[in-house]
């Protein structure tokens, strides 16, 4: 494996799969991406409306879901399902030749379910080994793999697990051989100055700004893990590092954020 | 390619999958097949019961279902998500490394929609193409490849199709590279001369000798076109057409119905 041939990682959120607009035209941004390529969407809000649909009552704790056992038959239904058959369906359509997966599949993916103390998340699963032989060999037959976030542990449980996690384990685990782009795309032009004013992208931010920025709580909720995530790539070796919107693949020159370590 | 070489073919129905210790019993003794094999499930009830549950309408014309919109999604939903990843887990967890697909995924199976004259089917697609070469290469690679009867056509529209029809057209398509054995697994022993009575299996059943029992009214509604695909698979030179139930796996002696072309 050459090192220095480019393997591009992309993840999306479930808000641009709910659109089927903008997932299409993202799609054909995407199929307009040199091969290899890798692309991880996440869940959204379809899964909890489903859930509702059917009484399955949503158990927070902590300010976190969990995962009862009816709610991962619902998630495994609309991410490994739907949303994943959806995408594969339009990149086909787009030329590109996709192969949905969640992480059973060919055992790309082996998770561990979350330890129950101090809490029980249900079945929600963190990631213990990526098959990187496996993945290696799809991109080698010019498949493009799409990764639901959907796991599965060593005794064939399928687990829920965090979709920004997958997609920075891939980028980890094929960066041995491949010189590995990692590409978080979100709604937001990149990581801003002042949330209110997608503007305000800043095109460069270092571990330290960064957690400068943490210090003066200008980074909220739902983007701190994100960029924990983001920031763990770039400290494992990734070579680059950008989040953006999914207008991104269309014009690498637009407004982004480049992750740096220093 | 050897033509040799054996390729186990099972086609399961939704109601093996719906019960998960008849299930997991059967995917262990598939498990124990040699490889190369492929396995392809059928859709069941499940389907049905969510579409109730969100309250979409069953569409019956001439005796026959409509695939809505909503019917579509549900179908993917449910065969392709749920179903299909439940089989690839405990697949991998009895050490058979399986990969899920439906016809979209590599770009397996080429399907097109079925014309809406006479009857408008809605979301329904009959296969068009077999991609062979890249299932073989899946079989090369060790993997076993597991289908659910969720198709799609050349503009990435996914489409519902028969899943005894893929069983046979995947075997059909396999067939000019391998030696094929093709099980349709009922929840009966085999063709029965008494429908009442498991015990009056057929042995071996004839072209002549079916169309004999069809002209006699001998095969019942769902049977007839489960039988008319399976000698459609023998006319085009399948080495072995075999019906039975899950347990033929574990114990190929246990009485089953051997299909022959005289």
């Amino acid at each position: 494996m050459k090192k220095h041939s480019l393997l591009t990682v992309v993840k999306i959120g479930g808000e641009v799969v709910e659109n089927i607009e903008v997932l299409n035209r993202f799609l054909k941004d995407f199929s307009a991406v040199g091969n290899p390529k890798i692309l991880v969407h996440g869940g959204g809000k379809k899964a909890t409306q489903v859930a509702q649909q059917f009484g399955i009552p949503t158990i927070m704790r902590e300010g976190r879901r969990i995962t009862s056992a009816d709610m991962l038959d619902v998630s495994v239904m609309v991410y490994a399902g739907l949303f994943n058959k959806t995408i594969v369906g339009l990149l086909q359509k787009h030329k590109t030749n996709a192969i949905g997966l969640c992480g059973a599949d060919a055992g790309c993916i082996l998770a561990q379910k979350r330890s129950t103390k101090p809490i029980d998340y249900g079945f929600v699963g963190d990631v213990k080994h990526i098959h990187k032989e496996q993945v290696s060999t799809f991109l080698s037959n010019n498949l493009t793999p799409v990764f639901c976030a959907i796991t599965c542990d060593s005794n064939g449980q399928l687990l829920n697990t965090n979709a920004d996690t997958i997609a920075t384990d891939i980028a980890v685990a094929m960066n041995s051989d491949y010189k590995v782009q990692l590409i978080y795309c979100l709604d937001k032009s990149g990581v801003l100055k002042n949330t209110e004013d997608d503007a305000s992208v800043i095109t460069r931010l270092s571990r330290e700004d960064f957690e400068k920025m943490k210090g003066k709580g200008l980074i909220y909720a739902g983007m701190l893990p994100k960029l924990e995530n983001a920031f763990r790539a770039l400290s494992y070796g990734i070579d680059e590092v950008v989040i953006s919107n999914t207008d991104f693949l269309r014009n690498q020159r637009q407004r982004h954020t480049r992750l740096t370590l220093k």
